[in-house]
């Protein structure tokens, strides 16, 4: 076995604390990442603060970071040492299922095996996250990190930057397309900055009539505010996709209500039961889907895509002992956009 | 005023009751129509059997009906007296606003004119139903019935007819389409048949083994019961579309398990709210939608489609005089597949 240091959850609190970790010897098809940046999810508190039955203890969060080859094994052919590289939220999948062999193994039939908190495929072991020095992921799940992006800035874009990328363009969102963004968030900013790079008419949709300006320095054409029922009546049945990233529960209905007949509302952010309003989606004849993260092929074209336009998360960047900081803040909103990780400091 | 007569709730029990209706005296526009023959929805019942606070009695039920002009006001040019003719759930709506003008009328923004418990746009009265031997409707809002279509087995097209055209049409069902049907009563055989005649591969899901016959016959090529845990997981992923008409509230998830990706599950037949899994959404990237009634431009093309493919409903034909017996059984989903009320016994 190879040690690292990492930001783990024993169980008594929900505070992470500095602990050496295990990390496997490396497979023939695996890589050794020197973890560099490591942003900090949604997911990631959900995890911390959730104390449900089967929560998995000890627990080292992160999926969405960014580092370099240091070790590959002997069966490596797609990465050599020294090579930037990119994890996302997924390690591994059956690879033979159909959704496998359609290359979404997001949604592979035996459940992709999660970055962290996951079951290792071969030895059973629970899989530990990207807050840490070092991760061994096998290597159809490790993506090269394009020339020119940022690699802390681009961090988030592996789980964040997946998530709003699948809707937008499985939706086929383009240059005739109206997109309204709900809450300008972690994942609300960069489905602006996509929805625009597509060519699409963007607003965004927010409580906070301050975030004006944000919204149209990230390329967003108008701000709803959704507590003014004027400015939400003037924007019924406006938008072909409305991407609802808000993490908290709500009440979808004011938000279907502002998607054009034959549009999409394309739920994003949180997990668990949804209730609907079947009127709100009859009438317009709307649809209701959910995403969340994207397979393989999908994660290479959108990091591919952001090189092309420059697109990278807004990030605010803290030492990773500053971890706890971080999540505090992460929930109360006090961030914009996205905390990441320097894991320089573990050594 | 005219006067005429019908099948009336009174507000004291859920039964109908003969009684002389007033029918507003022609307008210009307006069409007399003598009701031969009237459909039993679950809306009839549901419309019966509710009791909250703004329920509008007296109520006379019957939302798709077929019979004969009789009269035409001085601005009628589409119809002449004896014309066979069909009416919706839908008799009126505001004409203007971007729904209407899309020939969407059944989202107008002022909320259509229903054909019962509406509220009448020029004298303020309350619509009575097609359980009655004459009816006054707007020309616009009737359409011509088809020669070659049986009147009796024609009249639910108008409601449960229109309501399974609009998805099967609007998400594109089509020969290289795999569609399935939850549920086959009044809608689910409508919909079975009409998938069938657009060229689909047609599904029926059923908690009823001994439906496979019927299935057969109307079409389909599979039944799949819907108690049988092995069935259900063997057609995981299966269907582009799943038309959902089961009346009662139940969970979508399993119906939305079946769903291919991409694909959408259709949700009829009942309002309310409706609770969904979101990650039953996200895996495979699935879609929710839910339809009702259509436009008229929809409506016509419906009528033309079933008309060429000799497409009606499966009827028991009762004389309007056993209308609360037909609801009794409806109410027990006793029956195959639709009770037409025959209006003639009301003179």
């Amino acid at each position: 076995m190879r040690t690292t240091l990492g930001w783990q959850a024993d169980g008594t609190t929900a505070a992470l604390r500095r602990r050496p970790l295990k990390r496997r010897d490396l497979r023939p098809e695996d890589l050794a990442v020197r973890v560099d940046y490591c942003g900090v999810c949604h997911t990631d508190l959900h995890a911390l603060r959730s104390h449900d039955g089967d929560e998995v203890r000890p627990l080292v969060p992160g999926h969405e970071f960014t580092g370099v080859v240091t070790e590959i094994g002997p069966a490596v052919t797609r990465f050599s040492v020294g090579d930037p590289v990119a994890v996302g939220n997924i390690i591994d999948s059956c690879g033979r299922c159909p959704m496998c062999r359609a290359g979404q193994e997001n949604f592979c039939h035996t459940f992709p095996t999660l970055t962290y908190g996951g079951v290792d495929r071969q030895d059973g072991s629970t899989t530990l996250g990207g807050y840490s020095r070092e991760y061994v992921v096998r290597d159809r799940f490790a993506y090269p990190l394009p020339a020119g992006l940022d690699p802390a800035a681009a961090a988030p874009l592996l789980c964040a930057g997946i998530t709003v990328w699948e809707p937008l363009h499985t939706l086929g969102v383009g240059p005739h397309s109206r997109v309204a963004v709900a809450g300008l968030g972690g994942l609300g900013h960069l489905a602006v900055k996509i929805a625009v790079a597509l060519g699409a008419d963007t607003s965004v949709i927010s409580r906070s009539p301050d975030k004006a300006d944000d919204a149209r320095r990230l390329g967003a054409h108008a701000l709803i505010v959704s507590t003014d029922p004027e400015q939400m009546a003037a924007a019924r049945d406006r938008f072909d996709v409305v991407i609802d990233t808000i993490s908290a529960p709500h009440d979808p209905g004011p938000y279907l209500r502002l998607v054009a007949m034959d549009g999409t509302l394309s739920h994003l952010g949180h997990l668990g039961p949804l209730t609907v309003e079947t009127m709100d989606l009859l009438v317009g004849r709307k649809k209701l889907s959910s995403a969340g993260s994207g397979g393989r092929p999908a994660t290479a074209a959108m990091l591919d895509f952001c090189a092309e336009k420059g697109i990278t998360a807004e990030i605010e960047l803290l030492p990773s002992a500053r971890v706890n900081e971080a999540l505090d803040r992460l929930g109360r909103n006090d961030v914009r956009y996205r905390f990441v990780l320097d894991m320089s400091d573990l050594g």
